[in-house]
């Protein structure tokens, strides 16, 4: 299996990410194809006794930057490193893609260049998001690629939360929320209101809707919602994380007592960090477009970059994108 | 001053209400009437050395209950205790209206009783959120009063968030932000784009679109969005807040030294609790109707309650009702 990964995407490229590709390559056993500069890559990758490793380098001189706008960056930058990959993937060459760079521009460059899975109407950004249930995580979509979306792009988003959940999360029966104002039905705004009967008609283990407190309580394994709310929910809460972080550390650095506290509880301080971690799940899909396009968190490390390849990986063996296209004939 | 009460609103009332009503009359020398049930007040005033303090009972023998559909609940119940205190507010009989109960209920007594400030199409229901901004708060608004709204409406709540943040705040000059997408004006759904030109146009130290991450980092002071949105926002820090809480403390109590070292750090555990603590600042105003009616969280205990009377002071003493009608009218 050969991924193509954007080796000069995300905010720690290129090091982070063929350092990732290295590490992804030694366990995994894949060909990573690395995309981008290839003076750039050829500097980095001497750093790695990379010996016997499947590593080539398909060459890209271009970049779409972190904060460009990234349907014009996607279109003026032919030779950019997301670009050339997705020609890859669409030719055959590739199995997947996987990027940690402007997650708005793999969004444009796979519409512009795979198209999306035919009977879908709308691709999805997706994430994974921490609960407090005995998984530890459910995903949710859309968090940004439609942000005014009609009632069946949610009920296409919840068929392509389930595959999702189903074939790569190994979830057998993902339990689908729908999220809302209350659980009642009438509850939500219009777009909800029109939503709800077409998941409870839909072929899913719809349980309703729910709250934005149900999300981190777990009560779901799939979350569906609009881009914009999916958003500001997601960004909202890694706010919020990162607000409860700082404050803590602000009152132990306030107390001598309570740093010698920190000192003896730092095993449980490392491991709630972990639990709440993005580099464990290394990227999420775009769903919807017509090619396995995972994308990584812009932070992400050469760990997160390493699993994130899993994941593309899995999502390519699990035949997702024909499980989409079938499953919406089928159904 | 004359503040209405409802004795029989909120999960712990009427022990809470009752004993909350006492220690705002002792601290703020007020006329607290306590709205509900006679017999049931009376029971609960002899827990109390009331002696001295000004505690009239208006007599209201139905409630209006926490997960009642609260239009039909509020048109059904014309002796409830929501129902009877708005009616004092309507009267004169009382300068505010202070409740823990069915937040919906207030909303549609408020708007059957009392009616809306002239000028005002949507009341909203406003939240205190945290920061880590210096001052340690920001207001947010709308967070459920209205699921669908318009541009105009937007514009509506920004100036009602500003008057209260001007007048019982005392945030000199508010900077206004409102929840998007992203910051660039490209981003965010229809509704938003189409609003921030309003925002932008109106007397408001606008300072753009923010996102999710930017209202706990405390980049504005009033923050404004649609009741959907607003819901599923708070609710889902609310959410994300309880599940690193309830980790943190499994983590610890899963390590013996961790356990120790908690021991050592509970100021600081404490205090972190305290900064999100929504029990200082006891309610929030319901903006836009005509008359002063503050909102305390369903758990609310005495504290808050005595709190959230004191919100309801500042409010009617500050005139915010008139402020906002002569701010619309003015400008």
């Amino acid at each position: 299996m050969k991924i193509a990964l954007d080796a000069m995407g995300g905010d720690r490229a290129p090091e982070a990410t063929v350092h990732g590709a290295v590490w992804a390559a030694r366990d995994f056993g894949l060909t990573i194809q690395l995309v981008g500069h290839p003076g750039v890559i050829e500097a980095e990758l001497v750093k790695h006794s990379a010996h016997g490793l499947d590593l080539p380098i398909i060459p890209a001189n271009e970049v779409v930057e972190m904060n460009e706008p990234p349907a014009a960056a996607v279109k003026s930058k032919k030779d950019s490193s997301m670009v050339v990959a997705i020609r890859a993937v669409k030719a055959g060459k590739s199995d997947a893609f996987v990027t940690a760079g402007n997650s708005g521009g793999a969004l444009a460059a796979a519409l512009f260049g795979l198209g999306r899975i035919k009977g879908i109407k709308r691709p999805a950004l997706s994430t994974i998001f921490p609960t407090n249930a005995e998984r530890g995580y459910c995903f949710l979509l859309d968090v940004g690629a439609n942000t005014d979306v009609r009632p069946e792009h949610l009920l296409q988003f919840a068929l392509m939360g389930c595959h999702y959940a189903r074939r790569v999360l190994r979830i057998p029966n993902p339990r689908v929320g729908l999220l809302s104002t209350g659980e009642e039905e009438d509850k939500g705004n219009t777009l909800i209101q029109a939503a709800t009967p077409l998941l409870k008609a839909g072929r899913l283990n719809f349980i309703g809707n729910v709250e934005g407190k149900d999300v981190p309580a777990g009560l779901a394994d799939v979350i569906v919602t609009d881009g914009f709310t999916g958003n500001v929910y997601l960004k909202g809460a890694e706010g919020v994380a990162r607000m409860i972080q700082d404050r803590l550390e602000r009152e132990i650095k306030a107390r001598p007592l309570a740093r010698l506290g920190a000192l003896l509880a730092r095993g449980a301080l490392r491991a709630l960090r972990t639990t709440l971690d993005y580099r464990e799940f290394g990227g999420v899909p775009l769903l919807g477009v017509n090619g396995v396009v995972i994308v990584a968190h812009g932070r992400s490390d050469a760990y997160a970059i390493r699993n994130a390849i899993r994941v593309a990986r899995q999502t390519a063996e699990e035949g997702l994108v024909q499980a989409i296209e079938s499953g919406l004939g089928g159904g």
